[in-house]
């Protein structure tokens, strides 16, 4: 058994060990689940690292990223993770503005599926786009952010870099600070961080939190000081500047001095805590540069690369009944 | 003789099957040489619907996507298709205001030809923008829409549609209904199912049917329900949004009433008939969507699939001489 | 010792040829790494011009076009100089007014790095910014045009046009003629024409010559015919658009009549006078068209296509480091 296998004994077999066709959230994903994919990560990380970073399983299979929100860096992380896999990736790029019906979502799905693609990812400004999509198409579909429902590649991504770092996740304070209510991000990573068992907190303004917060088994602060007294992972998140249009924070200034992560504010964290953010980073207004850029705290440039290693791990695991690989199709 | 070349006893040997340099549009084409390409056609049919949907006879090739009118289907297709033959695809997305002068146009493909490309695909608002191009590179050129004059590889994927669905083109009766005077899929299905030998109707509004129809060998209606009665096929056209502002058709919802293609409208038509669309449909306009759906009439999302297949057909043939390709060279 | 490698005697062996991480522009090049890149840049125009330009040396490796402003030819030109080499190659189309400050633009650049890019080509409005990105990131950084800066890769391709056109490059003398001022072209062909020992002229209005003119080694000239008296090569820079806005000069008839290269005022260079533009041309603004299009004179779509082969040489050479290639490591 070669080392990047040897995780394989700790899960079922084969297709049991990951059963689901598509990776529209974590939610609904097993804590087992989501920690297969992580092991799974862990080859593409030292691939990434190689000098010739390359794997041929999926060449001859097409890839369709289908980006209807503007996005850089995912779409690029996601291209980039095909093409080392050796896929066809294609890339599709569309306003939402172009796409008014719902009937005219599908029928792009249909579009998409009827080109033979083998994989299709998908973001979308519609919360439960990509689900519908899903429904409607032959091949696995991955959830490059839809709305403010689900990010799940990012949250994977963060839980691996939490690992990394820390060596488990499970049993770790971790705050989320920010627009909670708002972020795709703060949801998945949420379903992704409690289902690893970590404890998790929210901490923002009250405008910027959501209701049913017991629900989800995490812990609410709108007192920035407090939410992060002891916490081993700060996680910061990006604000929209939407928002503040909508009158439901004050000016950037204001919002660095209630909110923003200063070294000041990071030592009310534990001594080794880490910082993260899922970018791009609004410096100066939710967090300071001084703590984005000190190496020994920020994790957030291993995120990135964290990224790329993670969406590998998808589109191989999702591809393989497909491919035929055995005990998977 | 495998299975995929035996068509290849049909026609004339090697280049002779298919003498052009460039496919700038349907008209000029001889009947064998339309039928030639739709049987080039069936093998990828076959490919892309294998787990490993890949050919590498262009590997080494530079195909160039230059795309100065926005597109999003038929740009993915171009792409797919010319990934899947193993070419090094590229993309240039251009849009026509950037390209103000006829002169500007043909530097462009100077340019692109001077990168050594071994084929351009080009989609442009001019009518004959492509055949000015064509003129003017050493690689082949495949006209990928312009401007209402042709969209030969709609036409081709539409005629192998119907083929498949039909076992023949001959001999049917094709209602193309909608905006005929604008539409060079239009005009390209004309010239290709009229050289197939199929009865070709056009049906739509008086102000939206091209003169001069009797010199195209059609016959015009200007009653939906006339036009309709025992057709094979029944291809819908998209209706153009800026034809309503221009007056040229009463409201999208009057539109439908008049010229929708419903479930009545539908039973005039032959009982098996045969719904296709290029889309990307307005439905509730030009189509209902109980038509548009219906797995046993409409034909729209294999319409998509054989699009691939046709457009890799055509690289594949066009690019044989410059491949060397044993009596192509 | 093949013939594409028949140049290494004239050079210091392996990395010591070319002992630069970058190329950030042609400041700081010498003339023997100037020459070495146009001679390895040979065997490239040779393999685009064969049936199958391919070459597999940079599979495996992932190359990133980040392109901050608008390009058409220069994007294309890398990405088909990456395909042919085999490269992974993804592109990033940012708009500069996405990126305001500069932290954002070097957080963009640790972005890239983190997803183990192994070359990172940029274009970017501000002058600079290719340089300040270089110092952030772990691989090699190839300047496609900063602000009023470089343009290293053009200043390449026209001395590799030149020297193929010519024989030589030294003891030529070059006049570039219009807005010098404004121009990064200008900027990097001074500096690489001067280092091959050629002596360059820039001819244009005084509004639009750059101060400290004999600190750059070239001599300047108000007067147009005087200006190209005598000269082999004439190189017009594209006139842009928003100089006219700016009043620096008048309409684009009387640019013409006074700065345009028209036959008659080419009659003044020698008689053999190469004539080049980078493109793309004003056509009856800064060159006529019978100069632009006669084939005896001008050299202006081979300057295109020793784009590409300049282009395979700058990224073959910098990723050899990376690669392992011995000498080089």
């Amino acid at each position: 058994m070669s080392a990047a296998a040897s995780h394989l004994d700790r899960y079922p077999a084969g297709a049991a060990a990951f059963p689901h066709r598509h990776l529209t959230g974590i939610a609904g994903l097993q804590p087992h689940e989501i920690a297969f994919l992580l092991d799974e990560a862990e080859q593409w990380v030292d691939l990434n690292r190689s000098a010739t970073k390359h794997d041929g399983r999926l060449a001859g299979l097409t890839v369709i990223n289908a980006f209807f929100e503007a996005s850089t860096r995912t779409l690029l992380s996601f291209e980039i993770a095909g093409k080392r896999l050796g896929a066809d990736t294609v890339a599709m790029h569309g306003s939402t503005s172009s796409v008014k019906k719902g009937e005219t979502l599908i029928d792009t799905a249909v579009t998409l599926n009827a080109m033979r693609a083998d994989a299709i990812v998908i973001r979308h400004a519609s919360s439960g786009a990509v689900g519908l999509i899903a429904d409607k198409v032959d091949c696995p579909v991955i959830n490059a952010g839809d709305g403010r429902h689900e990010h799940p590649t990012q949250a994977l991504l963060d839980a691996l870099t939490i690992r990394r770092r820390k060596g488990r996740v499970e049993g770790l304070t971790v705050a989320i600070c920010g627009d909670v209510l708002h972020s795709r991000v703060a949801r998945s990573n949420i379903l992704a961080l409690t289902s690893l068992a970590a404890r998790v907190r929210v901490v923002g303004p009250p405008t910027l939190l959501p209701p049913a917060l017991d629900r989800m088994h995490v812990e609410a602060f709108t007192d920035m000081d407090r939410g992060l007294e002891g916490a081993d992972v700060v996680m910061m998140l990006r604000l929209q500047s939407e928002r503040m249009a909508g009158g439901l924070i004050p000016s950037p200034r204001e919002y660095h001095a209630l909110w923003g992560l200063t070294p000041e504010r990071l030592a009310r964290a534990a001594p080794d805590a880490l910082v993260m953010h899922p970018g791009p980073m609004n410096r100066g207004v939710e967090i300071a540069s001084s703590v984005a850029d000190d190496p020994t705290r920020s994790a957030i440039t291993e995120q990135v690369e964290m990224g790329v290693a993670v969406r590998m791990a998808c589109l191989d695991v999702l591809t393989r009944r497909r491919r035929g690989t055995p005990g998977w199709a």
